[in-house]
């Protein structure tokens, strides 16, 4: 079996096999990553790029690395230098890059939708790496890998998201990805924070995080942008941390052994304390490890699609 | 045949011989490509870094992939960081570079004649990627393959630049790999931005498209900078389009078939307008794709003079 | 033989044993660099990630390069870009390389210190490529490095270090590192620019130049932060060169053929004259080609240390 598509735009509209594939084969590529093995051959002789439009660190190193395992060879792009200042289009620097053989762009940015756009023009793989508001897709799938990992599986999975929901594009495709799988989630978040009418869309939408959390199997919190606050979106972080924290006492509420988990980085003492962070049901670093994991199985089945055929 | 310097510094004074000999090459190097071939063992075992103190995405990133497809080991320094901004001269960073075991260093600088002061200085190899108003010898390169891979060979091809000249590195290097190879060359622009008594070199001048354009087999448009505008030397914007943009209205002055040429990125609806620069007789992203074969050609060239002596 | 520890943090309580297999292991790095000899096995599937809280080209190049012929994965992290500017704690920091599969993380902060902690925090190997104004230890085992190749050892020699003392983290590594191997170390600088009671440590302190260079078999500048001088720590460069630059008359009180050194960059005029840096007797540019080997040598034993225990 391999994907539909030459590109990984979102979890939307992606099928429960197509992200079951991907989930079985980041656990092949974490078994290896587990041993120690971090110079295969499956990428060799393919082309990526990193095209950067936000600054990122997580995310441009995990694929950097990913790539670099797998032997491609990588390349990147950060939208503060290049001739992407001189008002070269999205359409130009697209095709530009895939002029210059590369396979497989790898995109963040700020609007929504441009990794759709450049999909359409170019016939090289395009990722998605954070599009505006929209979606985050590798991100929710290591999510979801990690999830599976420690509890089994995600079919009727309860899964709690904390936090920024209205402007955060990892829950959008956690959402996408774990409804897709069959879990219940949970939006938890200020009033100020959630989309309007996402209620619709068949999760659970609460205010208070005790009810949030009772009786799920995993809580995980979303990176607040300090910026917000100034738009009057939110009250103060002491405030945030008191009432949206995850905290002990909330997950006092939760299942026994509930996953703690956070895209990172965490601003310590605002979405999480630090016995939270640390706490021993916390898989923060697995996420870490799994978008590696992740990263390189979807490298390896959007470049095997083109290349080889017979697989 | 090899060539007959360790650096490449300007098409000023290269030979026919040593032009048509990276044009073959390249089109070796071009044939790998068509064949999805990027990993190459050519390079393998040197170091090659780009030194460029001007922003540049294509021309940096098209080094990169062309030396990484050889199996080069490619290291990046930009000005904007770098002991550079300590006020380190360019001898020394070059001294440094070569001590650290680099077999070739790709420059860009604001000032004409950096690469050949640093070419003086350092045993490394030492391309110039465009320096200050001087040269720019690899896209001439790349143009002239284009030229030759599309129309068959460049003795006796009528070749028409139009824009800004003066400022233009593309134009002079191209002027010179041109003329050297029998190719007729008429060159347009406002009477601003020609350099003055530029008919002595044997072009053609005009200022007028159509004439320019008139029984030609290639129309290149360049890249206006923008930042000209202020200092006086350019109409608005609009009349720069109106007089000297390159339309469907100005090719049909041209040969049938006739190239369109521009070595990106263009702004849309300055120096060409949308309709041209996607039509089928422009070749701009061939252009871009014959620029990473041209410098694999070059680097490949440049090393194998210095290492493999019986070839 | 190998290291005791998984890092390279300094040079302070490291001790002769480890500093010459260091040495020794250098000597034949550069014995393969000599060679021409730049693509080799021994780091291949390591991970190694340069994570940069100021700026650097020589040192951050140097270890890229490094790694790089020894066939390691190469990442890099400037401080400029990244989470980091989101306010991520370095602990945060490290745990995510490490998640992420990285072996060696080779880091320099405006801290003392920092790499410190870093190692304490993660299972990967930590080099320090200098901290605050504590340590650069790399920097002082390329100097014992180039004395002992050109000088045949370090025991019973005379080194005589000038310059801003109390800022430099090189003086400091060199101070723990010479004085280990047996060297006598003479220390010249104006009085605001040494460090108080640094004479109990063991070394001859002055503030006479001439008397400095008496008899000694290596002279070694330090690099003036120009900055300093806005402080009041410092005359005028041009009475700084006069009372503390190095030069042809300075040399005449040193022994014969006595080594002229250099961290670089020079300001060219204040720390040294320019007939002093292409001086026959300066080894600055050997001091670069020897930093690579060093760092190779690092590198190697490093992770040499964690995968190949029967060695």
């Amino acid at each position: 079996m391999r994907l539909s598509s030459k590109d990984m735009l979102g979890l939307d509209g992606v099928s429960k096999e197509e992200i079951s594939l991907i989930l079985d084969t980041a656990k092949t590529m974490k078994e290896y990553l587990n041993q120690g093995v971090k110079k295969m051959p499956q990428l060799q002789g393919k082309s990526v790029v990193t095209l950067f439009y936000e600054n990122s660190t997580r995310t441009k190193m995990s694929f950097d690395l990913a790539g670099k395992y797998l032997g491609a060879s990588m390349s990147a792009i950060a939208a503060s230098s290049s001739s992407i200042q001189k008002g070269e289009t999205l359409f130009d620097t697209g095709k530009t890059l895939e002029a210059m053989g590369v396979d497989i762009v790898i995109i963040r940015h700020p609007m929504s939708g441009a990794p759709h756009f450049l999909s359409k023009n170019v016939n090289a793989g395009v990722i998605n790496a954070g599009d505006g508001m929209n979606e985050h897709p590798t991100q929710a799938l290591l999510d979801m890998y990690t999830m599976q990992e420690r509890l089994g599986g995600l079919e009727g999975l309860n899964v709690t998201i904390v936090g920024d929901i209205y402007h955060s594009r990892v829950a959008r495709s956690n959402l996408h990805g774990l409804m897709t799988m069959g879990a219940n989630v949970t939006l938890c978040a200020p009033h100020t924070l959630l989309p309007s009418e996402i209620e619709k869309s068949g999760v659970r939408v609460t205010t208070d995080i005790k009810q949030a959390a009772a009786d799920t199997d995993v809580v995980m919190g979303l990176r607040l942008q300090l910026e917000r606050q100034k738009s009057g979106m939110l009250p103060t972080l002491r405030e945030y941390n008191k009432y949206f924290g995850i905290s002990d006492e909330v997950m006092k509420y939760a299942k026994k052994d509930a996953l703690i988990m956070h895209p990172g980085p965490v601003n310590r003492g605002v979405e999480m304390n630090s016995e939270i962070i640390d706490h021993s049901d916390s898989v923060i670093l697995d996420q870490v490890t799994n978008g590696v994991a992740i990263r390189m199985a979807l490298l390896y089945l959007l470049t095997r699609g083109k290349s080889d055929d017979n697989n």
